[in-house]
């Protein structure tokens, strides 16, 4: 049995905590029933062995799969993670994400998205990762009464992702902390206006749109002042031809949007700048987890 | 040559500043070619005889007539008013709106509704308004660079206005007054997310979704203290088959959103419930501002 889950950008510009969209880079697990408990890691996180005892991913399998499933089985489990860790690329949703779905997969048990997005919920409070990550294509999401509310819509493939994975991370307990308790009426008046204008464009595929409604004045100056460094990034991003750019989840990754005819000069002009960060072009996902039986 | 424009509900629920819609009840205005200055006014606002010496459409527009042209010509203006003055339905962004499309229209200068709406921000700074005022339909609007930058979307025949008119106004510098000066993250969140949320529901004709988007936390609670007995015209309205339910601008009215086949009942049970109140049902307005020469 195979899942695989999406990357996903979160924290889209002015949308704090409700906009994200998944990236096609993914995380995969093939599970089979063995003899013994065994884990093989490649990709992201290989090079670090406590991540295969200490596993969120098989401590949260367990979870479901032992009140799904009366027998006692064992299995093998061979991870292949292209999302980098602990970059605001929802790795962590993703772990939740594949991890549900497989207890269910792995019982013969049909489990509907909602379903899985709902019980992903307990594991991450907030649905801008875990719904793309389930979705795919770009979501606005809510919570309302302990449910995710949410409205998805596909990205074309004339759009891609430009992304610049910094060399280090940003503590998102530490990230969470520079914020102020408490915003201003006109920062508030400006994040409601922008996410709701950043929504519509996406909804209406008015790109030339994405210029004027992705600025934010709730979350990112903050928290790029741990890595001013990427100031830099996402003002070169605007300026080689982005059509957005910003602070992905909560850092350090700088996600952009460019028409697709833009996006090799982007990323040429961003690896020429910023040499010692990861650049690359990714399409858009917009299938979100997948199970193969 | 005659100009109208329609009434507009503005602060949808959690969009502050952002989303508004137009609804089909215009004011209009005839100007022809007179020996004399005269003014004519019918509908609301005609038995207060002040409107008509110190009248804010006849300021705008002489402003713009005597910029555009050089001839000095007096002109006979009638007016049929259907908008509430000083309830929260965009009374003033008509005024503004059709003062200044006339001042073209009189002249034989087109007038494109894109420059219209910019000029019109000169007099109302929030885009809310004069938006649909000037578009018609759903539009989610943000002031960036001294521009309003907007999307518009349609609302089909399917769904009616149900207006609920108090008997008195609430001030609007009053009422701006009541709003605190600084928000909690939390309910700035919920704004962002909601608002965003209630946008997509609009962009995707997701109906059903407007019953869990619609909540605000940011300015409505503060400002319907003044007038109590709109929390229960809310209360009653979502309970007797409104989608939505929110304050019009910043009140008196309160807006609804139904099916078409629902709007009748609530009509009914508002009526019944509040007969001290103008309770009437109407349909949303797609044409914005109209110009006949």
């Amino acid at each position: 049995m195979k899942v695989s889950v999406p990357a996903t950008s979160a924290n889209l510009g002015p949308g704090f905590d409700c906009l994200g969209l998944a990236i096609s880079m993914k995380n995969q697990v093939i599970i089979r029933p063995s003899k013994f408990h065994s884990v093989s890691l490649k990709g992201e996180g290989a090079n670090n062995p406590a991540l295969k005892d200490n596993n969120m991913f098989i401590s949260i399998f367990n979870d479901f799969y032992h009140n799904l499933s009366y027998k006692k089985r064992h299995f093998r489990f061979e991870f292949q993670n292209e999302i980098p860790l602990s970059r605001g690329l929802g790795s962590s949703s993703a772990v939740i994400v594949s991890a549900i779905a497989s207890a269910y997969a792995i019982e013969g048990i049909k489990l509907e998205k909602d379903k899985l997005l709902n019980l992903a919920l307990a594991y991450e409070s907030h649905p801008d990762n875990i719904t793309p990550a389930v979705m795919g294509g770009f979501n606005v999401a809510c919570v309302q009464e302990n449910e995710v509310r949410y409205i998805r819509k596909e990205i074309p493939k004339s759009l891609k992702a430009v992304v610049v994975v910094p060399n280090r991370a940003i503590s998102t307990q530490l990230s969470r902390k520079t914020l102020p308790f408490k915003y201003s009426k006109e920062d508030t008046v400006f994040n409601i206006s922008h996410s709701s204008l950043l929504t519509a464009a996406f909804m209406a595929e008015d790109w030339e749109m994405l210029k004027h409604a992705s600025y934010d004045q709730v979350h990112q100056k903050y928290r790029m002042k741990q890595m001013p460094e990427l100031f830099d990034v996402q003002k070169t991003s605007l300026k080689e031809g982005a059509l957005m750019s910003t602070l992905s989840g909560s850092g350090s990754t700088l996600f952009s949007m460019s028409y697709a005819d833009d996006s090799k000069n982007l990323e040429k002009a961003l690896k020429l700048k910023f040499p010692h960060f990861k650049v690359f072009v990714a399409d858009f996902d917009n299938s979100g987890v997948r199970v193969e039986i």
